[in-house]
């Protein structure tokens, strides 16, 4: 292609930040050791992984010994998941599907959404039993971008553990979030969400990919998905990826270090695209939550059209975007987001999901809306529908 | 340190292939697309990922699509197992902790092995039963290098299987085989090997660290350890890892182009090393097996040396080796590996593993071989004992 490309898919992928390659380099060529070694470079490889965790966990107020480093989200919402043990589990109907694939492998109830995609927290409330042992809700949605009401959901698990307490019940009930989408625009202070676990992806923040991690409070039992020599205190055994650890700490404490200026700019320039679209097609539908929204997240529905095609013409003129979660894209199936919502099937498949990142700026995004209106203004010519 | 450094520690840890990484560097920085994502930049990236497996399955005389991406060797044995369902599984007293661990998980059995590390055939054949269902034993052990007899374990389980054809019993039995260690000297081409299923770790051929695979042939029945968006033919979900499959293929394929001239002359060096050490110490005792070897490794004992302190007196010169395998010598305990071939306690508390690798060179390993020799003279010296 030799189109300039206008990228507005950090949802799906970010590039990994330059700095994070230069800090990973020297793991990958000089001090390559293996971190159990007993030698002293090696003991010093063991030192910079474990402050790199450290680091890491510091940004979101936890201890390097409460993270367990995995090969990404996926991975640690499976580890996560091992905590419900023979328990029930209570999610929502939109999770990602390394949730609902999670879930699947327990007894589970799905709990729906309103049509902003936010948990009903009433309906959680009456899912739980006395044998639930987790709630796994995303802190964001990865195709609408609706930010979860965690606290409420924290604080209904508090009340039922007070009442098994009081019953003399126990069993555990523990609160995890999948808070990779939003990484570095958000706030994830595991003290103010107040869950007792959190999955995370250096993929979703300018940090190498296959890279994740679950913090687990040090009250959460876990057992091994994968087990073997025993590191990472016996949770996730396979020798250590320092290369990849030390990508995701620069990563993650640039990002968070530019976390509100950085929401507050793509917001600004998200809410000047919305505007835009919305004068110029009148019909188009905004999902997501108004108010509890991730800040570069704009997800837009233009009733009749095939976004396929829409997205197609898009890229032949340079702009990248995506028209569901990458993965559930693939698949050629409805997404199981936007059913939730009560998007009619003709709405839902003429949804376009935009998400800004750290390259997103006010003319190139100008220039998208233009590009993107023409482009369904041509649709809407050609199908002969109402904008 | 300012002391330049001889690396004698390969079987631990390769660096990575500087050609890997530059390959490699593009997917991190340029084309980090999501391989899922349908626009056709990603579409690019999700056939250069397919064409990276393509080669490194061709590599070993194997298909693209036979083979699952994982984050290393522990993850793929993890899968392996998952092959056994609820059968028994027989492996070897001196596997690697991965698939002890995994065995663990299963009724099994664990064969003994020869004085030189031999798994005994025999033994293996009679371990079997009618609920076996799966046969793991490493192409080469990690901590003395000994080649196990892989063809003929192979032969008793294609007996086994005939007689079950003839009795009418339905349970399949696999044979696995961990070929990480040795990887890039030693032949691994599925066909010759004639096992069902193989593990390779791409931080143990100058590949990135926590890249590995699981191959297996078309007729075994693998599940999930990790599961989700159904990456990997839903064998392992996760957001690919491009960046470090291209990395594999080239660190891997440039192993295999030169494998037989640098097995020659890894073997060459070590076997000098080898008679200057016996030369010196005439009490010294090799293990290992001396027809059936990895050609860079060299496992040398000296009884009633103290060989974590030898280690500490070689680092400070410069010269880096393990006191066993770097995972187990991590734990204080001593080797399983030794134990089972019979080392008494004095004689194993006195061993060296040197695995020479790429920049080993016949100057270096013999200023290597004076160094070790000095200091283990001093040992001596020290405690009075017989050289």
């Amino acid at each position: 292609m030799n189109v300039p490309k206008i990228y507005l898919d950090y949802a799906a992928a970010t590039p990994l930040d330059p700095r994070a390659l230069e800090a990973m380099t020297p793991y990958f060529l000089d001090t390559f050791y293996n971190p159990s070694s007993p030698y002293s470079p090696a003991l010093q490889v063991r030192r910079d992984y474990e402050e790199a965790k450290d680091t890491i966990a510091h940004a979101f107020g936890a201890r390097g010994n409460e993270v367990v480093m995995t090969a990404g989200a996926t991975e640690s919402i499976n580890l996560a998941f091992t905590s419900a043990g023979d328990g029930h589990v209570v999610t929502s109907e939109i999770e990602h599907h390394a949730v609902l694939a999670a879930a699947d492998q327990h007894d589970r109830t799905l709990v729906g959404v309103s049509q902003h995609g936010r948990v009903d927290t009433a309906r959680l409330a009456k899912a739980l039993r006395p044998e639930t042992q987790l709630i796994s809700i995303a802190l964001a949605n990865n195709e609408i971008g609706t930010l979860q009401p965690l606290r409420e959901i924290v604080e209904i698990a508090k009340l039922e553990r007070r009442r098994r307490l009081a019953a003399g019940e126990k069993r555990p009930l523990y609160v995890h979030t999948d808070a990779s989408q939003g990484l570095g625009l958000i706030d994830i202070h595991v003290s103010r969400l107040g869950v007792d676990m959190m999955t995370l992806n250096a993929g979703k923040v300018y940090g190498p990919k296959q890279v994740g991690l679950l913090w687990a409070a040090s009250h959460v039992v876990l057992n091994p998905v994968v087990v073997g020599g025993g590191q990472e205190r016996g949770l996730r055994s396979g020798t250590e990826n320092v290369a990849g650890t030390i990508g995701f700490m620069v990563a993650l404490t640039r990002a968070e270090k530019r976390q509100r200026q950085e929401a507050e700019r793509l917001a600004a320039i998200r809410d000047e695209m919305r505007q835009a679209l919305e004068d110029r097609f009148p019909a188009m539908i905004v999902s997501g939550n108004p108010k509890y929204q991730l800040p570069n997240f704009l997800h837009v529905s233009f009733p009749g059209i095939d976004a396929e095609r829409v997205l197609f013409a898009l890229e032949s003129q340079g702009v990248l975007v995506a028209t569901g979660s990458a993965c559930a894209a693939n698949k050629g199936t409805r997404s199981h987001v936007l059913t939730a919502i009560g998007l009619a099937p003709e709405v839902a498949d003429g949804s376009l999901r935009i998400s800004l990142g750290r390259d997103s700026n006010q003319e190139l995004c100008q220039e998208a809306v233009s590009i993107i209106g023409d482009v369904i203004a041509s649709e809407y010519d050609r199908v002969g529908g109402a904008r």
